[in-house]
């Protein structure tokens, strides 16, 4: 097709709200349009980079054994109200009354939802284990929406949610997550570094965070820089013993959000002396 | 994959909420589960199923010459209110306030927003002709969701929107719509016989409702038989005059929606004397 065919509305100028490359590229080269705070339309050339991310990041869920669903945007307050979260979720949560004068919430997250479509479909231990992944749209009311697509309000996510009988299968499917996203930031190109983390208001006691180092940062991480060298191209899938097998090497490095931090165990662990203080996103 | 490793969730009894076959079987091959009047999960073999036609519908799209773009769920109103469209669009469309009080509505349907993009960025006719289509969830709120997914409240649509530079223009994307819907349709196995309607809310003065015969049909339509022996399979898009001949050989015959019925003109029109009255979805 030619390009005068086709629509890439490029710009010279960097947009004034724009204030990070990623966002005013992104915007110059008519990849996107703000629609509103935080919500965005995706031009043709947008749209395919957004498709690509999204076949890389499905292609390796499956590939981990997640199994493809899709739930709706909206979700009934009803399943919230069970779990004690609607009250707890706060501002960031859009409630919707439809014309029956019954809450809707655009949904921020699908526990609820996903544990809902469990409780009604499997009746026995011999459907477990059981990884459900969906790519949809989700909606956080952030209160200051930034950089664009990077921090919106409307924005696709994938999520996956494991089912398993006992903690040590959990490990199993947590593990096999943990090698899913290596495997799918090494595929676009990006050097992801996973961090101990707090799980926030979702919960469990088990959480890592895959950063990206960024001058953009708005964060800090402490790791050690071993943990770069890792070179995930050379594992591959082939037992859970193996899998294990990669995590560990990973773990076996300091590594954490500034919120998890601390100094004993970092300067114990971390032996060459350098500071390994990162920005990152 | 193993079917006990996959997620299939069968069930013998029909649900007694499910009065139409399609909604029947979707439900009994674990297909769908409803979350919400008119809001359903598509579980693993359904999500499959709508992602082939997903794929079909967008094939047929850029065949036709459609640009594929994606605009966000959630709207401003302030297009709505300039479009005047706002308050006249009444309870099935939902609107949302967010914590700023800024108003939102979940896209009924995405007019205002597209010749938005349009008013942005086309300052030439040297852009023109241009089609832009996008396949996103839309929300409607049917006051009374029926026949599972056929006349659900969240569904996806495709929804294709041309500006032209004079009416003949606009005649030629009409047509290559017009024939890109009958081999999607053909595509999909189904049978769709144009038939000429209103063009309600949405306004315009040309417009064709696709319609599928049906027992389970909630209207009525009138067509010359003769329709029905055309095959779309022999013709394939050449040139603007060749799919101008092609509409033309549907439009010779009589078909229309009930609404659009014109007694007089029937009688004169279909020679075979058979009423020719179907019902349709």
């Amino acid at each position: 097709m030619l390009w005068s065919n086709y629509f890439i509305p490029t710009q010279k100028e960097n947009p004034s709200d724009a204030k990070i490359p990623s966002h005013q590229l992104m915007i110059r080269s008519g990849m996107i349009k703000q629609e509103s705070a935080g919500i965005y339309s995706w031009l043709p050339l947008g749209l395919k980079v957004l498709k690509n991310i999204e076949n890389i990041i499905r292609e390796e869920q499956v590939r981990a054994g997640a199994i493809e669903i899709l739930m709706p945007t909206l979700q009934s307050s009803d399943l919230w109200n069970e779990s004690g979260r609607y009250d707890g979720y706060g501002e960031e949560m859009l409630r919707v009354t439809d014309r029956h004068s019954r809450v809707l919430i655009y949904g921020p997250t699908n526990e609820e939802q996903v544990t809902e479509i469990f409780r009604k479909y499997i009746k026995s231990y011999k459907n477990l284990p059981l990884n459900l992944f969906h790519i949809q749209w989700k909606f956080r009311d952030e209160i200051r929406p930034r950089f664009g697509v990077m921090r919106g309000r409307e924005f696709l996510m994938k999520d996956s949610y494991s089912f398993d009988l006992n903690e040590v299968s959990a490990k199993v499917s947590y593990n096999k997550m943990f090698v899913a996203y290596l495997k799918t930031f090494q595929r676009l190109g990006l050097k992801a570094i996973p961090v101990s983390a707090e799980s926030g208001p979702i919960g469990g006691n088990l959480s890592h965070e895959f950063s990206i180092i960024a001058p953009t940062g708005e964060s800090e991480i402490f790791c050690d820089k071993n943990l770069l060298d890792i070179d995930i191209n050379k594992k591959d899938y082939i037992s859970d013993e193996e899998i294990s097998e990669v995590v560990e090497e990973y773990l076996k490095f300091y590594s954490a959000t500034d919120e998890k931090h601390d100094s004993e165990k970092f300067n114990s662990m971390v032996k060459n002396g350098e500071p390994n203080i990162w920005k990152r996103n």
